[in-house]
């Protein structure tokens, strides 16, 4: 038996490269799909047919219900910025900010993890294109292992210890598309955009199909999305 | 206006008193309760009491769907133990244990307090009467906050500083019990039982009773709760 990780799979381009990575290490892969009420669902939906992709052992999808993430332009009627170049994306913490996210998925991974009996963890935060979301960076991510490691019941008798692995964390979108491609990660099968429309098409201007695209472009591959006309 | 401050509120005697506390210093409360499948709903109806009565602006409620807490006699159909002395508690950490409950309930809470802009956090962990569990302890508290001020962008951009206020962290429950009665906490609107009957009596025999109504014997007082017959 292979030793089991939790993948956090939000259905992207990131967590599915993360779960080749680790599938590629020789874990089992638990997945853990989380609903925070983003404003579409295609994701969600991306995230079940890469689950099934990546041969994962198990695919559980929690759903928060309630208003808890208010004030981003994921999940309240704020608009999604289009159209802004590098230099734009990386002035301020963007709009598609989501409070305190990566807390939230990873605490629920940790619960997951310490009930299937594994320490280890994989998330897709990568802290190169988003230099401006705080909870992408790896000194928070040090810091959630501490604050994990204090806080579970097999951490604290000493049968589990609690890694969060990033591997994405230093790589440019190009390099994580090239490594993705490399471990047959079928990327017509993720969903990217911010702002796509009622048939799920991405809008190819929003700064995560804009990141996406480039991506591609700089790795010498063409996306296998399809998007909006126009 | 007063500062605003998130409490996490359970509707248990512990919650109810931190809320008193919080409010006494002068904060407006903004309770925050959590479903995430405890077994019986009695802790949520008491929590809306208690809100109320503490004089809360907000009271929200977030649910937690989908299989994520596993293997915790709060959640699943392992026997509650009873009639255990304080020694017999005092062995190991409990099957009351719920897999990294107090990460995902200050993980939401983080969310909730970025959202309504404030860095102060009420939690009524002690670490006195259940030394069993690892997220009641003060180092796990601090690693929480660490990270948190690591996490968000109120954080980061130095617009909050986070803090989780744990006032009853070293109190006995005597001493919890005489702080609540004397802010004037109406112990009859809580709920503290592991195990209520279909029309939520308390036991009396489970762990939090037990502690409960030694709690009540060594502060001099009556509890208002009712128990069940026998």
């Amino acid at each position: 038996m292979n030793q089991r990780a939790v993948l956090l799979l939000s259905g992207g381009l990131d967590s599915a490269t993360t779960g080749a990575i680790a599938a590629a290490q020789g874990f089992d892969l638990y997945a853990l799909s989380v609903d925070y009420g983003q404003r579409h669902r295609f994701e969600l939906e991306a995230a079940g047919r890469v689950a099934k992709a990546l041969g994962a052992r198990q695919h559980a999808t929690v759903r928060i219900v309630g208003e808890i993430f208010g004030g981003s332009a994921l999940t309240d009627r704020i608009e999604v910025p289009k159209d802004r170049d590098a230099g734009q994306m990386a002035q301020q913490i963007p709009v598609t900010y989501v409070p305190a996210r990566n807390t939230v998925l990873l605490s629920l991974a940790l619960a997951h993890a310490e009930v299937i009996g594994t320490g280890d963890i994989f998330i897709g935060v990568n802290a190169v294109d988003y230099s401006g979301y705080p909870d992408c960076r790896g000194e928070y991510i040090k810091a959630f292992e501490t604050m994990a490691n204090l806080a579970t019941k097999a951490s604290v008798e000493g049968t589990l210890r609690f890694a969060v692995h990033t591997p994405l964390i230093r790589m440019s979108k190009a390099q994580i598309i090239l490594q993705g491609t490399e471990l047959g990660v079928d990327y017509a099968l993720t969903h990217t955009c911010y702002d796509p429309d009622d048939r799920g098409r991405s809008c190819g201007r929003c700064d995560a199909c804009r990141l996406r695209l480039a991506g591609f472009a700089e790795a010498g591959l063409v996306d296998p999305l399809t998007y909006q006309p126009g």
